[in-house]
């Protein structure tokens, strides 16, 4: 079976700095035109890093869109014409003032999929080193640290409200070798 | 340490039928004053759902604002004054015509918490029984069964593309009691 919307015509909404807005009308499978809201996105890249010292590299920051704090992995948006793998090093950088010199896919999904085609490339990196952190000009993050055994309560608990953090920690607990 | 971001005015760009557009004007912490873009939704729901056979239920869908299909557990939004359990239980049955007693919460997250509010409760249920299908008007999908093993091969070879789904996998492979 094969779905497909056809575009009969769309209409900006929005340009901004982080999202556009646009309104699709369509010709869905069985003919009747109804219409889709949709977000773009240029997409963006997150990072699970361990320490040498076994911590899991977690930023917790105020999001305007719950209007609370959420507590996840290093992420961010890709720069114009940025590859992934260097927009994840330089967030990495950024945010924990680490360096990962190689990383390893954990899956590249998209959060939205109903309106936003905002696709999140999530990392792992171990062998960090040291470099030096650079937040842009209207971030401001707390640096926080988990051990292992954190990130199995927080599974557990259900505690972690970010689905990109979800998805790296369920990583960790069925691939990271503890005892490394 | 607590960051948060003092709303001095707020726009509305679009009021719509999935999501509403808004664009904050906010002081940050430095007291320098800049805007966020704000995408409001009413919140989601996703169940993983394995029947009496050990099939994974899935659909798979054409999502207009990718231009492709997705595979994707069942999920869709929340009614206005629907609870997440009635939700959940009403999109199983009509994505899939199984219905579901009861629902173990995996998780509660934001999908794209950078700049949208949508929080998405995903749910483990089994003990499924038969009902009735019934998609809503512009609502197209093809039912999809997953053994485990295919759960499995899916997300070692970093297949799926959506976040609720690789949530979910990753709870199933973790959790799920294989030989049931």
């Amino acid at each position: 079976m094969k779905f497909e919307e056809k575009t009969l015509s769309k209409e900006t909404i929005y340009k901004g700095k982080v999202i556009d807005v646009e309104k699709h009308f369509v010709e869905l499978p069985d003919q009747q035109i109804s219409y889709r809201e949709i977000v773009k996105h240029n997409g963006a890249v997150a990072i699970c890093a361990v320490t040498p010292e076994n911590n899991v590299l977690l930023v917790k920051q105020y999001r305007k869109a719950m209007e609370k704090e959420l507590l996840e992995i290093p992420a961010g948006k890709l720069e114009p014409g940025e590859d992934r793998e260097s927009a994840a090093k330089r967030e990495l950088e950024e945010e924990t003032g680490y360096i990962a010199n190689s990383l390893t896919l954990i899956g590249e999904v998209y959060g939205s999929p109903g309106f936003c085609n905002e696709l999140i490339s999530i990392y792992f990196a171990d062998n960090l080193k040291k470099g030096n952190m650079k937040l842009d000009e209207d971030e401001f993050v707390e640096n926080i640290n988990y051990a292992i055994e954190d990130v199995e309560k927080a599974v557990n608990t259900r505690s972690i409200s970010d689905a990109k953090t979800l998805i790296a920690f369920q990583y960790l607990l069925s691939n990271y070798n503890h005892s490394k």
